[in-house]
């Protein structure tokens, strides 16, 4: 109700919501004293106008109200954002370096800091964070204990703990492409069905099938980074050989450009051959190199789908671009609060 | 509510029936009437018993009700069978042949007259035939238009005019990967999700999650033969190179086993770390093979699939075997009607 009725740019007023919906004028009323209360909503005053009768004030989501932390950690980078209620970047921050050589403890550590600073920042804007997201490159399980993230040489993190900076604040763990991926439904919410790719030093995907995030029967889905596409090719980090991350990865892209297209080109298509989905969406790193791969994977598409005849796949850049996971991950933060605005009222 | 009030092995009465949903026994009695007249369900009369009160007769589906024709046609042979609404095959035809040299009028005359066959076969045993499905290796659009059969150098074929035998009766035309794992689905309903794999001289799959069957934006998905192997192998019917098909297919298999165990381990490794599936189902051709094929697709999974180490990937082969297309196609029709008695006796 909240997103319907309030989220639209011409802002109705209580009385246009009790002709919309129904309800009574003094019940939606109430409603609607709650959520300013809480900061969800907030009554502008309509422009002065001439003619008959006094205008309605309108209602729109609060920029003020509870806002997401988004953070990520990821092989070169840590980053966090503060995202507010009508889904503006109020704060993000990005530091640079290398988490490989360092401990899980180390790497948190730093990002506790940073997710501190950004708090902080919201804090000193009067907002009040409602709760974290992490993304995190390799495999959570759903109660968020980071099993595998190859890449980082983690096994068996349990985060909370680690980010005492957080302490109180609702906290959830996940893969930063099935984050992205979720981020980037909601920001471009005309396509249902695609095929979200995100390009760190690893590649992860996130596969949106009619809304909704496919995560597999274990929580596993979308480890297009260990596809393998050639057979007794180079040997990855995960024991096997040939996996796709060895040659599109992005120290493997910066590498050999094409080389890295071609590669991700046979991935997609085995994606595209098995899923029938028609639209890849490239995130991460390679949102700003789409320009220079697109033609290379393209060729492999067209040669290695069959159906390319028939039925064309479009690939375009992430909406969000490079920052889609913490986007993302703040976004999973306020959506949840639009979602449930009652749990946000009774907290 | 034919399936869970006659489908049970326990033939509940029509007192039973009334007791468990609360409808009045005038009710049931007429409902079970129209489905007795209709040949839907039968009525046995209990086993004699000692003891006090009169035993109520019990209510099940009759196997002389109607009944479903499957056919399939593929590379090297065409098939018919006739399967009752109690999923009994009562008649199966299987006729050897390369249908390669054939063109689609050619080839579907021969089948139209197999399927003639099994039709007077199941009426000389009094059943009436409610519809026919039509099991093809290629991609069957959804108004049922063959787009491309490429093994069998189809395209655009459109079925039913070739087929007068069957004129007057429901004709779905499907992809036999789909229709086998639909079939298998219904056979072994404890699997919810799995990917099925038929391997004939194309190799198809069909995805089923949660207990659906997945069949992609356009109808297209599980096109598994045309998942790229090694980039710059063999060459394929379709234009590529290296496709699973010209490895893994049944010719491919008979001259390399190994190889062809290596091929599908590589390409199933692919679908597993996509999709976290944990049941892959191996039919058509590979059925009887798995013993040759087992340890050498298991070695490709152990080592290609990330997650390998967390989650087990379990093979098996297919309950019905290789006539899991025929069976899946005829299951098609039958269950149409169990889902919609209503349909059947309106007719």
């Amino acid at each position: 109700m909240l997103q319907t009725a309030a989220n639209s740019s011409n802002r109705p007023s209580r009385a246009a919501i009790a002709a919309a919906t129904g309800l009574t004028r003094a019940t939606v009323s109430a409603l609607v004293d709650d959520l300013i209360a809480g900061r969800l909503l907030t009554e502008h005053d309509p422009a002065p106008r001439t003619g008959a009768g006094r205008p309605a004030a309108g209602l729109a989501l609060n920029p003020e109200g509870p806002a997401g932390l988004g953070l990520e950690i990821n092989v070169d980078y840590l980053a966090a954002c503060v995202v507010s209620l009508t889904g503006e970047v109020r704060h993000r921050f990005v530091e640079h370096g290398d988490q490989r050589p360092l401990s899980p403890t180390a790497a948190l550590e730093a990002l506790d800091a940073l997710a501190t600073r950004a708090r902080s920042a919201a804090e000193a804007d009067g907002l009040t964070v409602a709760g974290a997201a992490l993304a995190v490159p390799g495999l959570v399980a759903a109660d968020g204990l980071v099993r595998v993230a190859p890449n980082l040489g983690w096994q068996d993190v349990e985060v909370p703990p680690l980010l005492p900076g957080l302490a109180g604040l609702p906290l959830v763990v996940d893969n930063e492409a099935n984050l992205a991926a979720l981020g980037e439904l909601r920001a471009a919410p005309d396509g249902r069905t695609f095929l979200y790719v995100s390009g760190e030093v690893g590649i992860g995907a996130g596969i949106v099938l009619d809304g909704e995030l496919f995560r597999g029967v274990r929580g596993w889905s979308g480890e297009i980074g260990h596809v393998t596409v050639f057979p007794d090719g180079r040997p990855c980090r995960c024991g096997a050989n040939g996996c796709l991350e060895q040659y599109a990865g992005q120290e493997a892209m910066a590498a050999d450009a094409p080389l890295a297209a071609s590669a991700l080109g046979i991935a997609l298509s085995a994606v595209v051959n098995l899923l029938d989905i028609g639209t890849i969406v490239l995130g991460g790193a390679y949102a700003p190199e789409l320009p220079r791969l697109q033609a290379g994977i393209e060729a492999e598409l067209a040669r290695r789908v069959l159906t390319a005849g028939l039925a064309p796949v479009s690939l375009r850049a992430a909406t969000l671009g490079a920052d889609a996971a913490m986007r993302g991950a703040a976004d999973a933060v306020i959506q949840a609060v639009r979602d449930d605005p009652a749990a946000w009222l009774g907290r």
